[in-house]
């Protein structure tokens, strides 16, 4: 796997990384993201989601076996959701940007001009796939400790976190994915004068025959969006969980 | 967790597992399902899901491992398809059917008037809960080393299995959730002679705009109907993968 023209100083993101891979093979692989592949005849067949894949259950496992220990008066309910949080792009994209690893990614030039490096689906992915290599190079405790380091203040912040979580687009897919229509955001009210406006935003989900609504308010519409979001979200509950 | 009135002989249990719990109460609360919690108020909060929900991802973690490790050539895509299978219920039910795991279950006296000994979903479940456990009890090692002798049979035989997996059932929950309607099955074939006839089924999903169909041959309606449901999940491909 040698990569050619490509200059990665791999021992900089060990350094972040604090752990230093014995198989630098599997570093590296965890780095190539598909675009590359596609277009280095050389990596065709060669990218890191076959890492990501076993990267996700490496994570799913860590952060349950967490939560089970953690909170032991939550319902499996409870845990799943703060699981669902936990593990979502938001919080993973994050972790990544900390580590720094869009700057050590090997993309594609499409994906590099529309600034995939800078992308949480991307982030996060190659997150996962960098679990699931160091859990190949090294041995579940290891992997485990690392993670909990990057991870556990997130779980601990969760509520306060969920700022970062993009409820909009969760609520986005699952909507789309269960009732095929997007959610429809509208302003219901404005008060307060300019400079200390208050927003309420009413989103609506029409579904076959119900029509959903949950409302949020905020400083600006983005957050209000958010907030109705995040309610939706609560509203849909168990069957939201099961699509996050 | 002391069983009143319940006398369970644990130890057999143990030996079916070929595993000794140094915590016996991790492997009580791995058998006890929520309908016994929910009638026997000492119990009120004790089931076996919490275990369950880590036991999913012991066996998540452990199958794409294999997976990952035994599959070098293959796909993301394919290892997903493959652990979606090995994880899926009938395989868990069947795997707990051997371990005979129904038999030590504690139950609530409805599921037990309807068969809930014998019910795929809860000794899935159970199973899930059991690895949870054993997790717990010991360390990830020796729980991968026993789910793999358990379940790499059916996951090298994952073709000639998939018999055994109802692609009607998961054909239908998929279908509900996406587009809200059943599949339907026509007979639109029927050859040969009485004793050696060939029946061919088409199976048809009603989706907003478009209608899904594939066709399944059998000597019977059953097998033509998995066959042709079989097809349609081929044909769904990813986006069922996302639903399993």
């Amino acid at each position: 796997l040698e990569v050619k023209g490509v200059k990665q100083n791999y021992l900089d993101f060990e350094k972040n990384l604090k752990y230093s891979f014995n198989n630098k093979e599997l570093l590296k692989n965890a780095l190539i993201h598909k675009s590359f592949g596609n277009e280095n005849r050389k990596y065709r067949n060669i990218n890191n989601e076959r890492l990501e894949l076993l990267g996700d259950t490496v994570l799913a496992l860590i952060v349950t076996e967490y939560l089970y220990k953690n909170y032991k008066t939550s319902s499996e309910g409870e845990l799943a959701k703060i699981k669902s949080m936990a593990v979502s792009e938001p919080i993973l994209a994050n972790i990544s940007k900390k580590l720094d690893i869009g700057r050590y990614l090997l993309l594609g030039k499409g994906e590099e001009l529309t600034g995939g490096r800078e992308r949480s689906s991307i982030l996060g992915d190659a997150f996962e796939a960098i679990l699931g290599a160091m859990y190949l190079d090294s041995d579940f405790d290891t992997v485990k400790e690392f993670t909990l380091n990057q991870i556990t203040d997130f779980i601990e912040n969760i509520e306060e976190n969920e700022d970062i979580i993009d409820f909009k687009t969760i609520l986005q897919e699952y909507s789309q994915k269960m009732y095929r229509v997007v959610p429809e955001y509208v302003v219901i009210g404005e008060s307060g004068p300019d400079h200390q406006k208050i927003f309420k935003i009413e989103v609506q989900i029409k579904a076959n025959k119900t029509v959903f609504k949950t409302v949020g308010i905020g400083k600006n519409k983005k957050s209000a969006e958010q907030l109705a979001a995040r309610r939706m979200c609560d509203k849909l509950g168990g069957k939201l969980n099961e699509t996050l």
